[in-house]
């Protein structure tokens, strides 16, 4: 494949995890979101301390059964070098809860950095979070 | 040098920008800051639009002669692949009201993405701001 050719695909590898990232959300699977994560994984939000692998497991598992979440995303951008690729994604989430069924939907900017592992599988390695009340 | 040198000076260089950084941001030195960012730089912050580098301009000379803006950094990771940099900074700004001297503190995480440029000089390429009230 020329360099374009793999780039191209780097970008389609990467959207199809953003999806899955996604439908994992959805479906509450972590199982499926941990495989998504670097193990050296970094979440970053406005007002909250760092959320590393552990702490993201536990306020998943938290939420599990008490909200249902879905969301959509527009990619901005997505500029791959070597196995690093930064992309500037635009996301749209919706948090209802399961009794009551009150919607929370917080709407931003995402920059995340993702890394491809020894085995060829792209992953989220430092997300940051700039979703605001929507 | 050996590889392992080079990232050590590529990461004294990203730190002495974030200095540079700092210290433009307290002199309100506009042509200082406009060579530490990229022509493309995106500037990203919760509940904001995107700001390029004509909005980041227009933005700083409003505020020229208005507010006094301090700050100090405490780096956490630099991560250098070819001539693409990522930070993940924790940052603190005081920005202070000339007349009235009023104070607002922001603190927390950063995660910019500096590259080289054909001159040898890392500048900001995509900066997530992530401060909240402190």
């Amino acid at each position: 494949m020329t360099a374009e050719a793999d780039a191209v695909s780097d970008e389609q590898q990467i959207r199809a995890v953003i999806d899955s990232w996604l439908s994992g959300s959805r479906a509450g699977d972590l199982t499926a979101l941990l495989n998504l994560m670097t193990e050296d994984v970094v979440f970053l939000t406005p007002g909250n301390m760092p959320m590393r692998r552990e702490q993201f497991m536990n306020a998943l598992k938290s939420m599990a059964g008490v909200v249902d979440i879905d969301g959509r995303f527009d990619v901005q951008e997505i500029t791959v070098t070597g196995d690093t690729a930064i992309c500037w994604n635009l996301l749209e989430i919706s948090i209802t809860t399961q009794a009551g069924g009150a919607t929370v939907r917080r709407a931003g900017n995402t920059l995340t950095v993702f890394r491809r592992g020894a085995d060829g599988q792209w992953r989220i390695w430092r997300d940051a979070n700039m979703l605001a009340p929507a």
